[in-house]
């Protein structure tokens, strides 16, 4: 099998790379493996020309697939040199033929890429049950590491997304100590679109020397704000996982607090950018409503609440139908299971006061219903009793979602 | 105001009654009082023509409607000789005006009727946020007090409907110590056909004679099998209530253990069969799908997983297109917050084994869908992990119901 070289970091110096791209050193490739009936590429490798730090988030739910157990192993070291991902099959409750298909993913990546089988990452996302084509697989793999480029962050991009309407990808910038950090992620975001889909991945890469423990502490707070706060059906996947690797190709290294912050900052906005491309995501979709939640007793109970609140079904419909409907919040909210004084509840949607002290602000109605008529809307709940906060991002719920959702795969 | 005297238990001697009119002693009267548009009847009396005891569970919510805090007031003595019901109109969120309409309700009620104003319960249900009309619910109120029969169980359960596709009525019977105890009750069930409205309004009544604890006990150990276990869209009203009103007009009477399990029995049944008629109303519902959890680590764990799975919004899509879908199951149980070891699930779809030990049993998928398109169908969901069950009964998601809930009304 033909392996090129991976190209040095100068090599990006001239172009600059989208997504996972973006930051120096960092290169991707990507082949079509026959999963997707389209013909799309559908295995997508990210790799860094030289050694990296890594960080990563999995799902929580109890039911995991295959390639998450395995990279969950390989994290623990805090390094990584790549990930692949394939699409089109989640390799998740496919037993112990999954979690061999998943290792052979690993080898044969570091084979092709002559990296470290130890500093592999491995994600896959589509139809859960089915076993993966692994001898496919395989060679796309090696297909994929002929194509390595710094000019490849999009097709990569398109390589993870199943019947994600659009590639996700960010990019963004930090200066550390006076030098330039790059950061840059893909993402793909389902979910909304047909069954069995895992909802997210996400891989992020940045150019700065980071540590391992700062590393994974700047990936978890800043998944708190963006990935983290995202819904859009309520459901957990088995396949969810988010990686970030760290290479130090842009000379600034990341190790004072300070400097931490700052890219904790840059991570979180990149990371939020990426999630909400997710909540846009899928024909089903219509808007993107962000639940502010002030004046809970505490932080937990404030994300409870925001939560109890954007998954509420009734609660989505009327986003839907840009229904002002302040009857089903108070609903939800009184359903949440936290300090709950309906008397003190103030609702706005986009800034229109449409609850004052639990009741209803009549004459508001028509001006609320404008604001939810946009494609952005924040709907903010005041409790009234505490400093709690936390604010949730969601979708609507649009007869589309059902349409696309109870179409018959298995 | 004219006021009918109560027929005497005689009268329903004849005829037999309908619904709450069924067991003897109880009548029940209609009228319109204008809050549906189309004029049809939207409030009901049902009435004793003796003292009897009475018994209610309420909402969980946070957020109560007012008639749920006064209901909630009245029947702690136990006694209740009418209940006065309006649809059209929640009395949610109404604030101090709202708390004087429901006790407005219930001066009103035990004036016309002539019984005592601390033995009258009150009920509401439909749009939340709106006041009532309360002058015109007073003229309802003796206007049926007017037609008060054991005639009229089914034109009161018409007047409970909000946009119910039909009237939910249910009678059975049990013999206690050889004599004839009749059980009644009617039931209006909604979440699935449009906005704001109460989930569950139930009245069920008894001729036997009843002490007050042991009325409780039976009412409470009837809903854990009935009304608490079925979800339309897991959304918690803030208007629930289920009266139970007992009489002794039969002559029997429920003083010992076996006759209470015996008449506990009769009323589990005859909740569930309500139960089953509100899953099955609205419009958006197809299919009424029955979703048993064995094998788990307690009962309280196979109830959360039960649920998980049952309101799971991508598992009620797959529902809804009959589709086997066994890895969004599985993945929903993952994500129940129980103890699961994944390999260990089997999982049955109208006695159709789809999954063993964690796997899915690709030949049996055709056998499954075939029965998945039948009205009604259950889903047999084992952990293997301990003696832990539970049931709970849920409708699918279609488009429809995002259509309806999607509706500007407010």
């Amino acid at each position: 099998v033909a392996v090129m070289p991976l190209p040095a970091a100068d090599a990006a110096e001239t172009t600059g790379g989208d997504g996972v791209c973006h930051p120096r050193g960092f290169v991707a490739g990507h082949a079509s493996c026959g999963m997707k009936r389209s013909g799309k590429a559908d295995l997508a490798l990210v790799a860094s020309d030289r050694p990296a730090t890594a960080a990563g988030v999995f799902t929580t739910n109890r039911v995991v697939a295959a390639p998450v157990t395995v990279s969950r192993a390989q994290i623990q070291a805090g390094a990584a040199r790549a990930i692949v991902t394939n699409s089109g099959s989640a390799n998740a409750c496919t037993g112990a033929v999954g979690r061999r298909d998943a290792w052979r993913m690993v080898e044969a990546t570091a084979e092709a890429l002559s990296v470290p089988r130890a500093e592999v990452l491995v994600a896959s996302t589509g139809v859960i049950g089915r076993p993966l084509p692994i001898e496919d697989v395989v060679e796309g793999i090696h297909l994929a590491a002929t194509r390595m480029s710094d000019m490849h962050g999009r097709p990569a991009a398109d390589a993870i997304r199943t019947t994600d309407a659009f590639a996700k990808l960010g990019e963004t910038s930090v200066t550390v100590d006076g030098t330039l950090v790059r950061i840059g992620g893909m993402a793909k975001g389902a979910g909304m679109i047909r069954p069995d889909m895992a909802t997210t991945l996400a891989q992020i890469t940045t150019d700065a020397a980071v540590a391992v423990p700062v590393l994974r502490r700047i990936l978890r707070e800043s998944m708190a704000c963006s990935f983290n706060a995202i819904s859009v059906d309520g459901c957990t996947s088995t396949n969810d996982c988010v990686f970030m690797l760290a290479n130090g190709a842009s000379g600034a290294s990341v190790d004072s607090g300070r400097a931490a912050r700052l890219l904790r900052d840059a991570v979180s906005e990149l990371a939020l950018d990426l999630a909400k491309q997710v909540v846009r995501d899928g024909e089903g979709s219509t808007r993107v409503c962000t639940y502010v939640v002030t004046g809970a007793v505490s932080d937990a109970e404030a994300r409870d609440a925001a939560r109890a609140v954007a998954e509420n079904m009734l609660v989505k419909c009327a986003l839907h139908g840009a229904d002002p409907n302040w009857g089903r919040i108070l609903a939800a909210l009184g359903a949440a299971g936290v300090h709950l004084d309906p008397d003190r509840v103030a609702i706005a949607v986009g800034g229109v006061p449409i609850v004052t002290a639990g009741e209803g602000v009549e004459h508001a109605m028509s001006d609320a219903k404008a604001e939810l008529r946009k494609d952005e809307v924040a709907v903010e709940i005041s409790l009234g009793l505490g400093a709690g906060h936390a604010t949730v991002i969601a979708s609507d719920l649009s007869p589309d979602y059902v349409h696309f959702n109870s179409a018959v795969t298995t």
